[in-house]
């Protein structure tokens, strides 16, 4: 709270504005994370987004040994730049955080298959194609017989 | 409004942007506390959060005690980090302010059932079990007989 | 425009971020007046919110003697807090700008029904009950014989 | 860029973030508009809001003798506050934009029909009578014979 | 992060708040784009914008020789404005990410056909006419025979 010098305060605003939560110094997964997926702002854990699916991108960009391989941009607040749908990486996030896959009535199912290819949580991929199969038939109007 | 000193007051900017609504000197239960949800903001007060389930999560984590056990973190707005769906915390929120639970037609309330679980409001996870089992009959078309 | 002193600019920028439209020293009811709801901004003016049920909340709250018995807390920006949901007072306000209540397709009645009794708006209350009493006819399937 | 005085920066930030765009200095009906609708923000330009009903409140509202009789006013970033509802604006502004109204399913046409009254949209008026019209009889269950 | 002269820290700010992404130095078409859709921001990259169809306006707008012919505005946070509907264009560029268009229940497909024709997406105007076409056979209620 001691600001010495008056006008760095700014400068420590620009500092606040910019370290988001990235800067987290807490004990290992419970980091905290700001993605900006498409536009949208998401936060979460470094232990949520490394859970399942160890070789998944996500748990590859946010494993410890971050740094090594991974050069992602962050925006201007400090969130790393991800280019997806925010639609239907909101799913994707939800199913890290407590291992089930739930979506709402309106969201179409092949825009979260996408997305679990793109990120390839492969825990996914099979719960959602079997979703996809299944709707699909009574929109066909494909007679059972 | 005072501001003797030039530029101390962008520091008093900075305070204020980070105090958000959590400084409140106000009477008990009237404290308004900031929730950032998975990236969603949603404010409410300390009376709503610990209303019902004594044991609940919310209520432990924001009961007068707080301080003891409870370490959260906070964004740089000064809003309390909760690493969950904000779509599924949305209807957990507002039972906390009246004792109904209300759903839109596009909500899944397994998403619902699992934060209810997770923030261990026990008073709600059996309604929401009897909705998906009632939900769920018609549309496994399976015959009632 | 005419800022004489250098590190005072700040000074206006942290009143007008805080001023936000309250300040207005426009006509009666022409006041624009910002609310948080549970988190979402709303803006609108105090002529619609005093417009129907002189009795209700909103009504007394933003009338003209304003302050007296009325002590509500604003958050950072300036809007006056409220603790309830944003999903179904969205509804009520545009209720109270045009006098028609108009629900979209996938919101739940019930919920602005809690609303309305909470802010006391009774024209809408009645008119609320008989919607959900119509639409849960048909979805608990009792024959109408 | 150059800013010879030091804390006149902060002067330059405040206009920047109250002028928003309207300070467009650009050619005839390419100026950019930033609406405060219910508190959602829109940006178009003012080809868009006064393409259609040159007798329209918005045409009038945006015509180039603006200021004659137009006393808006703009909230803290520069955008035009407006008392409606943002849900049913939002195809009234993207019906200027190419002159087809669009409804998405969970869009109630009778939100949109006060909001094209309002703004004295005369052409939409008609087509969103006949909307409801054809809409109300299923629901209804009035037998058709 | 050395700022000898103390105010200058403010003009940095405002810097830092206007360059948003667009500033990157990276590798070709890995530049991050922040687009301002009539009011919502969509994140995004330069590969994505100009993948499919380089004759597609988005193609043009930020293909490398940018600046050829295009003289777009930006918004004060530096998104590149855009005056159409935030609705339909997010399956628009959801597409441009993927391949694939996927809509949810609730888009109208007659909404993303204008913006795929307004952003001259040629690939996409076909499937969209063929799905309205199918669309509307079933709500016409027209007799197949």
């Amino acid at each position: 709270v001691h600001q010495p010098e008056s006008c760095t305060a700014s400068e420590n605003l620009l500092d606040e504005s910019r370290s988001g939560d990235q800067s987290a110094s807490g004990p290992l997964h419970s980091e905290w994370i700001t993605l900006n997926v498409g536009g949208k702002i998401f936060t979460t854990t470094q232990g949520t987004l490394t859970r399942f699916d160890g070789d998944s991108m996500l748990a590859r960009m946010f494993s410890n040994d971050k740094g090594v391989g991974w050069s992602s941009r962050v925006d201007e607040s400090g969130a790393y730049l991800i280019d997806r749908s925010p639609l239907y990486f909101e799913p994707i996030l939800n199913y890290l955080r407590h291992g089930k896959l739930i979506l709402d009535k309106n969201v179409n199912p092949e825009g979260v298959l996408e997305e679990a290819k793109f990120f390839g949580i492969t825990s996914l991929i099979e719960t959602l194609e079997e979703i996809i199969d299944r709707e699909q038939q009574p929109d066909d109007n494909t007679p059972i017989t």
